[in-house]
């Protein structure tokens, strides 16, 4: 029997008719004779709602008890997910993290997946059970129980399809990945399948469809990864290994991360290494630092941007106000009304002119960008937010995205 | 350094406002150089929502999954409870039933505590740490997730005061134990002591205060048992061995159980083993049999009553149904207007007197009652629902309770 990992994020099992219906769905999956291990997150908004009763506890709540009280939110997902499952008379049985076998780092909040022992699973599954298995925890070797942050049921599911070696299906309310957010631009077109390459690219700078870590792990462990949306017929996107067609296309897709503030340092004075230690300072306060540029030196001095998220602002104004005691000369702006548009494609890699088109469709439309970065697969510009929707219009038609 | 268990139940813990303040009574505590470990019940009502939302799923629920669901009420609150602590500047640690070491049956939903491995707990304390323990919970031999029972946080607590060889302290919203429910009979005075015996009695016959497991735990491994009012100065009243003041006293205090069903089941033909396949029957549905009472034979035809709870109405109407075609001549009576009302006092054992004296205040004031059984330290009668409070006076004044 072909196995396959299957899961399901809150908004699927956000109420009991709706776990109902993925019960439902799951069984159907039994009846044709798949073997089936299910991953949940915890319902709807548990996991927010469970912070926020810690916050009014403490200000700053221990990561390990964090841990154990977020954790219990797919184990409330899990139980009764496997109970609608059991009501439909079919053989069903949850497991926690530590249960399934998810050896875990000891880092708490965002812990690593270092081994799973899936014995526990493959004679559940051997006795014809459907196994639930609870998303995002895991167990250390303390026997601690640990989370692995934002997007940690993906990771999961993904560990778990790469043990079983089985397809791994991630269920969301999207029915694929889309060449532009259909939020965005309504005649973005979905993608019947792309690379692990460009959906990294694609997760790394702003589509919220999969978490990076998650495509990582499908890459390196060659896991077919399918995002579906529930309870549709929808066939979804396959992430894969690249193929031809995939290298025939010079763009596969546009991201737009709106979560960006841009942070510029003027007239810093251009010796020795004051350009490293401020980003050392930067690293060591664990700010997330994505697109990076600077200026040649002008007398003296130069220019250096760079960007990241905007619930970094407090921390990054206090380590500049350090810096300015050390550099008084240094002026600098935030800038908050700003977004990174980025282009994927592996057909980048072999064919040139994407670049060049892309400045020229900017030029000729009097768009300003403040930043580009690239790499092998992908152009990045930071641009007013304002010009967001021109930009994307522009980039979609050139591209026919 | 002295060990001490407490024990607070689900109302202590029912928001992060009562959290706080158990935590500052905790560290209290901890300042005056006692080791304390912490056992908690789930948040206010969670445990039933909890079975509300399964209810919702299925009619009925696999036991296995409810005790994975059920589990998560109790985790929350050590988690939020061993935050809370630790933001007064404490070292402190939670630990789920199976962190904890606390090892049970296989039995779903009232599965008994086999063995506790308190190595664990050892070193926590032995390192500084209040101990947070979750409640109610506990692991079976294959791994699997059990909890005990109604109330089966009182039954870790002292369990682990056994293995821990220490006190072991109840909170509860009332401040000890009375001689009558004060809610029943606003007179009644507050215990300051009991014997473990009679306190089995107060708790078998419907006093909430403890769970009659944890009674008898704490008895069979002499565990000196407190219950008290959270937060409040109050010495509550003590549970231990019996002692001389105690004997000295006829009657320690009186029960009122008002969950009472009485069945009376008449002409019964008396022959062969008729009663006893009759309690056979309803013990094989596994239904809860209280007081038995049975008259001597007349034409060859004997009628037996019993009392159970209310809730096996249902059950119990449906055996009856059965029997009658077995024995066409029953003649039965269902009768829920009626409650149980129990003396227990340990001076009874050594002291005589107390039936006569129950009887002739009954008789004197023309109080009429359904049945009458005896233990060696109590009495207990059913009686009619309205001359509940009228017998409660007459009792507590001839006794002075």
């Amino acid at each position: 029997m072909n196995t396959y990992v299957i899961k399901y994020g809150g908004t699927s099992v956000e109420n009991t008719d709706k776990i109902k219906q993925i019960a439902n769905d799951i069984v159907k999956r039994k009846d044709i004779g798949e073997n089936i291990v299910v991953v949940v997150s915890a319902m709807g908004k548990t996991t927010n709602e469970l912070i926020v009763l810690a916050n009014k506890i403490s200000k700053n709540p221990s990561p390990r008890e964090i841990d154990m009280l977020l954790s219990t939110g797919e184990q409330v997902s899990i139980s009764l997910l496997s109970i609608a499952i059991r009501d439909l008379g079919y053989k069903c049985v949850s497991l926690t993290g530590v249960q399934a076998g998810i050896e875990t780092d000891e880092t708490h909040r965002r812990a690593r997946i270092s081994k799973i022992n899936a014995e526990k699973i493959d004679n559940l599954l051997n006795k014809g059970n459907i196994v639930v298995i609870a998303g995002f925890q895991g167990v250390s070797p303390s026997g601690e129980i640990t989370t692995l942050g934002r997007g940690g049921s993906d990771t999961t599911a993904v560990s778990l399809a790469a043990v079983l070696e089985a397809p791994c299906e991630i269920y969301t309310d999207v029915d694929g990945v889309y060449t532009v957010d259909p939020k965005l631009y309504p005649y973005a077109k979905k993608l019947d399948k792309i690379s692990y390459e460009e959906m990294l690219e694609f997760a790394s700078r702003g589509a919220k469809v999969l978490e990076t870590r998650a495509v990582e792990m499908a890459h390196k462990y060659h896991v077919p990864l399918y995002v579906k949306k529930s309870s549709s017929n929808s066939t979804g996107t396959l992430i894969k290994e690249m193929d031809e067609d995939m290298e025939r296309k010079l763009i596969t897709g546009m991201t737009i991360d709106e979560d960006c503030l841009m942070v510029s340092l003027n007239l810093v004075p251009f010796e020795g290494k004051n350009i490293s230690n401020i980003f050392s300072k930067l690293a060591n306060e664990n700010i997330y630092i994505d697109m990076i540029s600077q200026t040649a030196p002008y007398n003296g001095f130069v220019n250096v941007s760079f960007t990241t998220r905007e619930d970094e602002k407090f921390k990054v104004r206090q380590i500049i106000s350090n810096l300015l005691e050390e550099f008084p000369t240094i002026d600098y702006i935030m800038e908050s009304s700003v977004v990174k548009l980025s282009v994927v494609g592996i057909g980048m890699i072999s064919q040139s002119g994407v670049a060049s088109a892309l400045f020229e469709t900017l030029s000729n439309n009097n768009i300003e960008f403040y930043q580009v970065t690239t790499s092998e697969i992908s152009i990045s510009y930071t641009i007013n937010e304002y010009d967001k929707e021109k930009v994307i219009k522009l980039f979609a038609k050139k591209f026919s995205l």
